[in-house]
């Protein structure tokens, strides 16, 4: 079988390699389409090299079909559509026994941590498995893993319906918050400075907001009658927007910090104060998370036409990674049958 | 009458006044004592200059008894033993709308934006007023504001019996915060780098750490099991403090800002990320909380004798802040009567 490797130096080689064997409570999955994230070009840039061991079979957003079922394996089914949340967690952390598996101080990420999804076949722990809704196209399904994060974000904030939302940065998961966010019933405006990814947010339906021309403050100010929006999502990673964030929250509402921040950040801690703010750091998902985000490609709430701006066949990984560092695609997928 | 008026220049002066007359809604406090707090002590200093009229009449730790009912005034008597909630909200901004009154966005703090009480006699509107229990003296009800600071933290933490707490500075609200979590049911250590604050935190019952003999990450990890801190109360206004506190706290555990940072701190958003923590905001205190703080001063709960360092009389005024500006009180007392 064929599987795409990061070996360093922002080089993806794809390499036919021999399929591993099945372990006991495992299956194996013949893959169809892996999206590449953000983490991923993280991986590829070299900015995680301390972390994966190349060469490294990396991706993690997927869809596919139940090829083979391993030993001890109950409840699923050869030719069953799946996707995997790519999580194995120790169970036994002081996290893992307070319920937060997800956050487990011991946490494989499947796909960094250990052999990812950019393979034919994918050998994975049953448990992992999400059974994908009956009538979603497998091309659709490998959306859910980034909704899910977008449904962990949403949920992790407490928005309700009538709320109103800001989203500052309409990358992908900035995209993916604000429409899952406004399927919640809130009102959402996506803050975003590149005109390219404002004017695809605009045209995915969302409302949006150019923070180099608006004073956000007041804009958001007037929006909310005074008052500040219920939730701010911080999804930009910029040390700016972390600044001016603080600014467009009401009292007692909340800032998520979903981005990925890699150098403390100047916070506006007397505002945190003055206003009784509530900042929630939200990580990856729960399987609640996995199981709505299926729900919601499947129905058609996340726009999956306008989200998917291409395919490409496994053969061309390396160009598709340099497609998305030049910022030129939203989402991009590569197919592995 | 004599007032104490602070009138620019680090200058606090006693003066002769005429006390004003009562207006609807409104009683007449003979005042007992009132406690000098860090606030007052930013006002003396001159950095609120912009915020306060002067001749400032501030002041607003306080106890002393009903000598007159304005009009329109029912529920109290003349003799009853009071303190006073001094906040003063405008009802109808979004934030009391949202039954946020303690964060009104035109909140009227009394001793700071409106007269306090460094005066013989002083007019409040009657809904500040609170009843005191039987038997506490007016010496230790000047302590009832401070705690209710400290009970507003607690309870906005969530902390519970059993938690683990860390309070990071152990200036007089430190203290209280440690005293009042404590008294909730859970084990507190306190963090403070100078000796004596130190010293007289453990004279009051508290286990203490010094910062700059341990690695706290380390003591906490080890105290808690691997955990981190359920919750870690950032009371010390200190830029490093900031910068170590997300290191203490456990997965999805909550560190509260209690102290006022005069300027945008670096905070670790990663880590706030990667353990999904929960930063809270919290200013003031709500009537629940001054009902409470007056119950844990009458049934002995807060060592009053322990943390009421000195009564000075009204003309020593300025001397008392000087003292307290060298650190060297915990809580000092103006007696009025």
């Amino acid at each position: 079988m064929l599987a795409a490797n990061y070996v360093g130096d922002r080089t993806m080689v794809v390499e036919e390699r021999e399929a591993p064997g099945l372990r006991p409570g495992e299956v194996r999955i013949a893959v169809a389409y892996v999206g590449i994230c953000g983490t991923d070009l993280h991986v590829f840039h070299g900015d995680m090299d301390n972390r994966v061991s190349r060469p490294a079979t990396i991706g993690h957003e997927m869809s596919g079909t139940i090829a083979e079922l391993g030993p001890d394996v109950e409840g699923w089914s050869v030719g069953d559509p799946v996707t995997v949340m790519p999580l194995v967690w120790d169970g036994t952390c002081p996290a893992c026994r307070a319920g937060h598996e997800h956050i487990c101080q011991h946490l494989d990420f499947v796909g960094i941590d250990s052999p990812g999804a950019l393979q034919q076949y994918w050998n994975v722990p049953a448990s992992t498995l999400v059974r994908l809704p009956s009538g979603v196209s497998l091309r659709d399904a490998a959306l859910v893993e980034p909704v899910a994060v977008a449904v962990h974000d949403v949920r992790r904030s407490e928005l309700g319906p009538g709320d109103k939302a800001v989203v500052i940065g309409a990358g992908p998961i900035g995209v993916l918050i604000a429409t899952v966010a406004a399927a919640f019933g809130a009102e959402v405006v996506i803050s975003e400075l590149d005109p390219g990814r404002r004017a695809k947010a605009a045209e995915l339906g969302l409302s949006t907001l150019d923070p180099a021309a608006v004073d956000q403050a007041a804009w958001v100010e007037e929006w909310t009658g005074g008052a500040g929006a219920d939730v701010v999502f911080e999804v930009s990673g910029s040390a700016s927007a972390v600044r001016t964030a603080t600014d467009l929250v009401k009292v007692r509402g909340t800032l998520v910090v979903v981005a990925i921040h890699s150098q403390p950040r100047p916070l506006d801690l007397h505002r945190v104060f003055w206003r009784e703010l509530r900042i929630l750091g939200a990580r990856v998902y729960e399987r609640q998370d996995f199981v709505r985000a299926a729900e919601l490609v499947a129905d058609g709430t996340i726009p999956a036409d306008g989200l998917v701006t291409g395919v490409v066949p496994l053969a061309e990984v390396q160009s598709a990674f340099g497609v998305l560092e030049a910022g030129q695609a939203m989402k991009l997928l590569v197919a592995l049958a």
